[in-house]
């Protein structure tokens, strides 16, 4: 049976561009992994008349319809409404588990639940509840029968908030798998750093020719976690396929050693408590040009303060001096963005914090530059027992992005280290 | 004249997740700036059956509709065959302008003019072109007579290509204003933190039901900028309707004062540079919960080299004792979550680094707790010539939006503490 799906967005931010609607993408995507294809995705204003003739066609051509938004506490948010007169409501039910949930989040923000809080409680008595942990605003699931559009069909309704949408996309998906024969893609990742997709691509061209007819290669690059592969495969028994895919991984593996960080979906930072995690060694950090990125992402991590003692910030030159331990004299001689500055303060914040391992940034993150180092420039220090190493690098982002690249470029370089440092125990 | 318009993306990387689309969102902004609110987005795949049918929809109850994609020189792309069947073409004609650019660019890559290429420049002969400068799909304008639709109707198909997209935006504008009558619409916000959306709603209820009839108010709710509260006004001349919009605005910010931090759309960490900037004050800051987010904050802003010195993160007890001078005995005394520690971390941060004022936080961002500090606890401490000050918070997000919201606060307390002392100046 062929599924059909759509995915509608109700939000009139989105409608006149103040907001770029994320949420679709993430419910297409693990539509996908249940081996629906999306046949359309729409986003509509806030208009009663325009959401119900809209669901109304929807739900005629298609199996299931999920919207997100609408759902909030304040007058602009008509969604509910919408959907029990749609669905010919007699009345509203208060739901107790979402209630709860509601008195929570409020006296958790020490608020009292005022009238409009308690409202979004209460849902169409035509639809069933999936609870949201994540928000106010209860999930509504509803059935129609084959009468009301010529074939079963139900209509999901998840609130906007994105985390919260993308909180509530497991839940859609049991309850999808439960009431529909779908067939599952399978799918796994490896993570790499420091290869540009281009590059990568050329480098495992042979690899990628030689898989299975039936195997799909993706390749998802991301400023901060690198490009990640993905090799999918349909239909067929999880232990099989799994199996093919760990085997087409492991060859690639010999390709491209430790350019693979990881073969779970992990970020750097997590890979980073993996290697220091209960080893009892440490880690700080000296940012200049990061401007506390690098401990920012460091610190996202559950358990960090294991393994992380802190980082110093130095923005000002009197603070790489005074606080680092960084030679005036080596700034003047060898310029504030140099491999003897980014030494240094690797090797100062070591010191300071009494770290086993220490990573340094120091660079020109912005649009301007000079002649010894153009706009992008970034040197990193990485030091530990076994001595200090730098590398330069320079990007072509804007002040936003070459933060993130390189704070993530600074984590890599710190990965690659830690293991080199331990082959060579 | 109400112009109604819809905008249709044609990609399949869209419906599977893969690729969210930004061009929508780019049109409707500009179709707004001239007072026309799209009706709907739509996504929709490489099918040509789904093209025309969608397409003839949408003329329906469209005065114009804008698609992108589909473009492209391969097999794959077939939206210009779909809307030459759509617009009745009796065969196809070479746009000598864009075969020119297509050589132009071509060359540009070193690369021969393959057929492929060349067929890029042949339109069907029921369409105006606009010659694409950025890339080798023409932009193609498809006026259709009211006898098709009931109504004259204009298709724009824009390529898909992001860049191409947005730079073929200001050509389908002019010929849009050329060929309707088009009203302009006002938008302007106000930046509100540290009321929670549902409280401010109450708290400005009498307010936003005195608003004008034609006059629409939008909660913007987020996690680290607050809550945006936005008006929007439609038609009449700038001017009039502009000062509507402030005199709202000004009898607000008599109910919610300095809850109010911009009447620009600004973040917390420009307001601080535009309170820091060129005063010759500096700052600081001394993280432990929120682990480098403030630092990384104020750093993401252009020039904030000019008042930010930069700031320890205090991960680990021993940091917070020997770099910051924290005393041993006020963490055993008080707890290391706890106001005494807020202020000695800010107050320590100060005069580490001779900033004019530093900012600190000591919490709990994670889903462990005490008694004395349930999950959640954050103590905030900001310091400057004039004194300390320590506020307490309690969240319950997840680790990663209690750290942005934290840092987010901090900020705003920083703010408020200088606002504080200018006046008492």
């Amino acid at each position: 049976m062929n599924i059909k799906a759509s995915i509608c967005t109700i939000r009139d931010e989105i409608l006149i561009g103040q907001i770029v609607d994320t949420n679709s993408s993430h419910i297409a995507t693990e539509l996908n992994a249940i081996g629906i294809k999306s046949a359309k995705m729409l986003s509509i204003g806030d208009s009663h008349d325009e959401i119900i003739s809209t669901l109304e066609a929807e739900l005629s051509s298609n199996d299931i319809v999920i919207t997100t938004g609408g759902l909030g506490p304040t007058k602009d948010d008509i969604t509910k409404a919408a959907l029990g007169e749609l669905s010919g409501s007699t009345g509203y039910v208060e739901n107790a588990q979402q209630l709860e949930i509601i008195r929570e989040i409020l006296s958790g923000r020490h608020l009292e639940m005022l009238d409009i809080n308690r409202a979004q409680a209460s849902v169409p008595n035509t639809c069933e509840v999936i609870p949201n942990k994540l928000g106010t605003a209860p999930i509504m699931v509803f059935r129609f029968p084959a009468e009301r559009f010529g074939h079963i069909a139900t209509l999901y309704s998840l609130p906007g908030v994105p985390f919260e949408a993308v909180g509530a996309i497991p839940a859609i998906m049991d309850d999808i798998k439960a009431h529909y024969k779908t067939t599952d893609i399978f799918h796994k990742s490896i993570m790499t750093f420091g290869i540009a997709e281009s590059a990568l691509a050329k480098l495992i061209e042979p690899w990628e020719d030689a898989l299975p007819e039936d195997m799909h290669l993706a390749y998802l690059p991301n400023l901060s976690t690198g490009v990640k592969l993905r090799l999918s495969i349909y239909g067929g028994n999880k232990e099989d396929e799994e199996s093919k895919i760990d085997k087409a991984f492991n060859d690639l593996k010999e390709i491209l050693g430790d350019n693979i960080y990881s073969f779970e979906e992990e970020t750097l930072e997590v890979v980073i408590r993996r290697l220091l995690y209960q080893s009892g060694e440490t880690l700080s950090a000296a940012e200049s040009c990061t401007g506390g990125m690098i401990s920012h992402m460091i610190t996202s991590v559950s358990n960090s303060s294991n393994y992380y003692l802190g980082s110093v910030t130095s923005y000002a030159i009197p603070v790489k001096v005074n606080v680092l331990g960084v030679d005036q004299k080596v700034i003047d001689e060898c310029g504030v963005v140099s491999s003897e500055v980014a030494a240094a303060m690797a090797e100062g914040v070591r010191k300071l914090t009494g770290s086993t391992y220490a990573v340094a940034t120091t660079g020109l993150a912005d649009k301007y530059g000079d002649e010894r180092n153009p706009a992008g420039t970034v040197w990193f220090g990485v030091t530990g027992p076994h001595g200090t190493i730098t590398v330069k690098r320079q990007h072509n982002h804007d002040r936003k992005r070459n933060i993130e690249r390189f704070a993530a470029t600074a984590l890599d370089l710190l990965r690659r280290y830690i293991l080199e440092e331990r082959k060579n125990k």
